[in-house]
């Protein structure tokens, strides 16, 4: 039976990680909210779950619903090989994804500061501010990381962990697309001092289910809708 | 051997959801930056670690360190009997306690919506504005969802999950320590529309163990310098 995805059918936002991780794997999935009446379903899902999610994406594999993107990916990592078989190395993928899904959460409060209820426009000075703190310190600081955890690899710099790919590979990639869209100069200085993970990233996107499926209308383009914008006055 | 601890030793923050658990499990363990020179030895295990932590709190248990809240709590809800052994009760779990980190995350920045390296003050214009939704629509949104799930659980509204206490029950009742603290008018208003929330707060409070815990030095007063803080003027 395919998995069903449910997402907001307009961005990549945090289903992206998981569409990611669906396509990598050549899982049978339904993007179910991008067909239509898909939202209403999505909605009435929410709303009447044993589990509802309190956002989306959530998963649904036949009678299991999953939400919260770290969740949904711990998930599937062990069904697909995108994640160590052994716990420690499975909970060490985890955790970095924990600390993406962090960063994730930072960048869209760069354009939403003071609250998701209102328009970037109404928030604007505020954003401005933040970008400032993002660009300067939050960007690097965690690219670094992902550098350093990279170099100590004792496998080898290619993956975050193990000699193989994980799914936190998969989102390390998606990462660095979205800040070089919403942030193309400081995220291009803080790849500079990340060699890894800029390395990372293209060698993600050379894979062959990636490259097929960002080039595929599967593959939403980044909008100003998403957790990722391009207001360049943020970009410091 | 007894687990470490490694969080900082002035404030409550993210590492009380892990003292919590530890404290319910009767786990050995040393909180070891509040001994002297723990905080030194926490910087470098920071820097050194094959598995550095981008922040903490961390957990070391032997040889294998955890970084993330929810992960290290995942780590232990599956040794210490605090989830279900069932896999898909305890992703459930760990959902849930995702979604807790989430609102733990927003509470942080309504003091700090505009970076973390900027002190309240020379951020206050901000954080009011970012209060306001706070108060108005995100302690409700999530005490509300919180609720639901206590009610649609089928083993009864005794705990989040099953009929059993799990470390997200333990993170719920900080959650709404914590929120009370910051926000007593806003989380008042929002726990009348919770009634199960409030009471399964109560009932944690109750239990031997974390009774005495809540009694003891080990338990760090709410202060100024740690995630949820009491700025009157935010609790609209």
């Amino acid at each position: 039976m395919a998995y069903e995805l449910y997402y907001w059918p307009t961005i990549q936002g945090r289903g992206e990680f998981v569409r990611l991780a669906l396509e990598e794997a050549g899982a049978d999935y339904i993007d179910v909210a991008r067909e239509s009446e898909g939202i209403a379903v999505m909605m009435r899902m929410m709303d009447h779950a044993e589990h509802p999610p309190l956002a989306p994406p959530f998963l649904k594999d036949g009678d299991t619903i999953i939400g919260q993107t770290a969740a949904i990916l711990l998930y599937l990592g062990a069904r697909h090989g995108l994640a160590p078989k052994d716990p420690a190395g499975g909970l060490w993928t985890h955790q970095i994804q924990l600390t993406i899904a962090d960063l994730v959460a930072e960048a869209h409060d760069t354009h939403h500061p003071v609250g998701v209820g209102l328009y970037y426009e109404d928030q604007k000075a505020e954003a401005l501010r933040r970008s400032d703190e993002f660009c300067e310190n939050r960007i690097p600081k965690f690219l670094t990381w992902f550098d350093t955890i990279l170099a100590r690899n004792p496998a080898g710099d290619a993956h975050l962990v193990g000699r193989s790919l994980t799914y936190a590979d998969l989102s390390l990639f998606q990462l660095v697309e979205g800040l070089s869209y919403a942030f193309p100069k400081a995220t291009g200085r803080a790849l500079k001092q990340a060699p890894r993970v800029a390395a990372l990233h293209d060698a993600v996107a050379r894979r062959p289910r990636i490259k097929a499926y960002c080039a595929s209308p599967r593959r939403i383009p980044f909008n100003q809708e998403g957790i990722f914008r391009r207001y360049p006055e943020l970009d410091r």
